[in-house]
């Protein structure tokens, strides 16, 4: 048997409260996703205005960083052409995604889950998760 | 042209908030989920227990019950064996939910989006998402 | 945060072997697959002369099993015409599985995986879940 | 008619005793998937740490490696930008891996399986899955 530290939902709340009230403040309405160490969804915000096409992504990008234990943003770069994980953006029906705004949610050396955020450039969705994860380290 | 009415996330905010207390009050976590009216998700909570499998019903019920405009449990009537819609179930890729639990939410005549709850029984969860459309319009 | 307890791959193999052996003694090669308790796949074997529709079958029975906390056995009654979980077999792209054979693994109190097997009838497949179970446990 | 030449469930288990005892040696847990020559999951084992992500990633890479009787790291080399199979990375629903970690297995001249590995590096998945070739045919 194998013992797992996981968030909970209070946990997941803080991170799209970090995250949404920095997308507020750069004036990017998000959509915003939170899983379990699993990858499995926790909770999800559409901001007002947030696109419809970035309900599936950020969700898909919190999958991506929470159960690879990986930034999307490291597979972009490590998938481009002629880099060794080239092709892997269309992989498990194109849910890996490799564009920025999904982040690992490590809390106190184990990562507990992860953060999915899309609308905006990829450099803003990725700092905009940054952010949540920052506003939930703050609160602990 | 057409002007339409839509729920926004401190909408979706008052249903998940309202469903969730009175899951909490019959003991049985839950998955919450808002879709606007046309069946794209808005928020979504699971709550601390809430079942992995759920995820994607509650989602699946929000979306039904928005988008077609009908509560998931008259689908349930409408496609039992020998009724008209039978074969219904598996429409969508299986995505049209014909287990109760999703509720199209109105607000002064116009339907304005939908609430899917899953991890109960299904009378439970129906219950649960109509808890979260009462306090939507107590707040109001 | 919380804790959450999980079979490992030690314990998967055990499932296995145990399903395996009173399989072979029943005279029916089965698929026989094994999750973690948030229905993600830990470890499968296809026994020589299994089904290849099995192996899904197999996979989303134990994913089923896990994740929803319930043998599909019980969703087999649940979901017959006029009953409250009617049309449920086809939700999570059809995922979610309602025929016997899939059922959650519980150690000391605690849901830590599923197990799920196909290629016999619905009893045999079941019958032999069970028995991965017991030998998990006595070997304990 | 025709007579196929096929890895049965014990080959498969050589395979993934031989991967997994590398990629212990190198300190990554890996997902190790084992297909038919069809393309058909045999076996698969999850070592404890192994990515989720990885587990549909292994799936495929064993999948394509067999099915395409080629090895995945020859479809990076064919489908990056201006080459002959640009664009095969996202077909059968992205199923088609061309990162390295797939490999076909071929015994006494003909093609009975394939083996699958992802979690590490795609250079370390590549390695290991060599690994478990070369232990099944020491074993012979």
């Amino acid at each position: 048997m194998m013992t797992v530290t996981r968030l909970d939902v209070a946990d997941a709340r803080l991170l799209i409260e970090g995250a949404a009230a920095h997308a507020a403040g750069i004036g990017v309405p998000m959509c915003i996703a939170v899983t379990d160490e699993s990858g499995n969804l926790v909770a999800f915000e559409r901001m007002d205005g947030g696109k419809v096409t970035s309900i599936t992504i950020a969700i898909d990008k919190a999958f991506t960083a929470a159960a690879a234990r990986k930034a999307t943003h490291e597979y972009g770069e490590a998938s481009q052409p002629g880099a060794s994980a080239y092709g892997i953006a269309s992989a498990i029906g194109g849910r890996l995604m490799v564009v920025a705004g999904g982040l690992p949610v490590t809390v106190d050396g184990a990562l507990v889950g992860g953060i999915g955020v899309s609308s905006g450039t990829p450099a803003q969705d990725r700092e905009v998760a940054q952010a949540g994860i920052d506003f939930l380290l703050e609160c602990r």
